[in-house]
């Protein structure tokens, strides 16, 4: 292409940092701009236009103006358009490569419903619905690659798409004292996790810029949306999340103000 | 391979013909074996132990004894080893083919709710929500493809997936008098589903078929649940549903008995 194609992106969006991961794992990390958009704000008519009214993100905007959206259509059309394919090329084996993904819908959403419960008393029926998901991935790499690490012999398609959800789920680990317990039932999935947070391609983000950006969502409010008493939010990029101080890890009774978190 | 793979399935299930109409397209039928599960008896011990305790149809058993799950999978597995390939070529234009597919499954969602609910002060609110996705359809259509018939040139990856929801949503035509409004905002939703419904490659299953199959659901019970009072499935596989009389219309006021349904 003359120019490269552009992702609309937030940047600290899991799904947008599975493209990142893609296109470093291509070595493709050129191939493409990122233009950030900003969650705290109304979308620009520009860009809603583009995107026909939608505002998930992210969004690919070719050089011709051709829009494609959704993170996974717009990873495998990465995978197929630059460079070699990540993709195992194996149809057997993409086909399992597939199975593991179908798994991260659910195990996102289960995350994510986590975080943001704001009810103490259903704490540990979050905390086990998520570990049953644990769980399943953990049985299903045990069945597919007992003795590996990676789901195949390296870093791949599915690694990309789950990394960037085991970094968001760092706001459990702090705001809800998340861990896999010991044992079988998950060592396996923890031998994974563990090695795709340290892959070289995947550090595109921190463990603190999560727990401070993703404040709000442990609040209960999700998408850039306001916590009660709140001015500005958690994902405000102003000021930046490095010279913010850590926000309090109880959720359930303590609601600090924007000042407490150092956003004004 | 020396032996053909074996999809184990659920006559009737949407999920299950999408494998059919694939392969059809493909003039591939005879590739497979397809092996009849049913639904309404306790699930074979030595098909659980292969798909290691899950429940969900179809599964693709290999001739070697690997096992592949959901039809998604399948679908794109099959593409990849039989024949030419459905998908499109072109990656951009396999992309707008993927978001499609990424429109199925809230769309299958609210056809399946809208016919399990048994609350009819809701039924507006179910009818409303199916109709928001046709429009979405109907205007991803009108973008990528203004002027044809099917999303591109020819019946391809995508009908095949939406054309089984098509069919089962006939069970909305019988029990909620469900129809597309007239005007542009289904008119190119309405021009693909018939071409969907017409394609000689998706037939499949009939009208009656479905109707008579899926009353249980339209009381509210699904996956083969036995409704209140009733002590035979309409999945059932005797009487044949060609040999049973139409079930009521009403699904609101009217519980049929099994021996109204012929089921005895």
């Amino acid at each position: 292409m003359s120019q490269r194609p552009t992702i609309h992106h937030i940047p600290v969006c899991p799904f947008s940092q599975r493209l990142e991961i893609l296109l470093a794992l291509k070595g493709q990390s050129g191939a493409v701009d990122f233009s950030v958009v900003d969650i705290t704000k109304p979308r620009d008519p520009a860009l809603l236009a583009k995107t026909r009214g939608t505002t998930a993100l992210p969004v690919l905007e070719l050089p011709d103006g051709r829009i494609l959206k959704e993170s996974l259509v717009i990873l495998r059309f990465f995978d197929e358009v630059f460079g070699d394919p990540v993709r195992r090329a194996d149809p057997f084996e993409h086909a399992i490569e597939n199975m593991l993904i179908a798994k991260e819908g659910p195990f996102t959403a289960a995350g994510y419903l986590f975080v943001m419960n704001q009810d103490r008393q259903r704490r540990d029926e979050f905390n086990e619905r998520l570990l049953a998901l644990y769980r399943d991935i953990n049985g299903f790499l045990v069945e597919h690659n007992p003795d590996g690490t990676y789901l195949f012999d390296r870093f791949g398609v599915a690694e990309a798409v789950f990394t960037p959800m085991f970094m968001r789920f760092w706001f459990l680990d702090y705001y809800e004292e998340f861990d896999l317990p010991a044992g079988e039932d998950y060592d396996r999935v923890r031998e994974w996790k563990a090695a795709c947070l340290e892959h070289e391609a995947a550090q595109q983000v921190s463990f603190e810029e999560i727990v401070k950006n993703y404040y709000d969502y442990a609040l209960g409010s999700g998408n850039g949306a306001l916590a009660e008493g709140r001015s500005v939010s958690s994902f405000n990029f102003e000021p930046d999340w490095r010279n913010r101080p850590w926000p309090p890890r109880d959720k359930y009774e303590t609601h600090a103000s924007d000042a407490e978190l150092g956003l004004v």
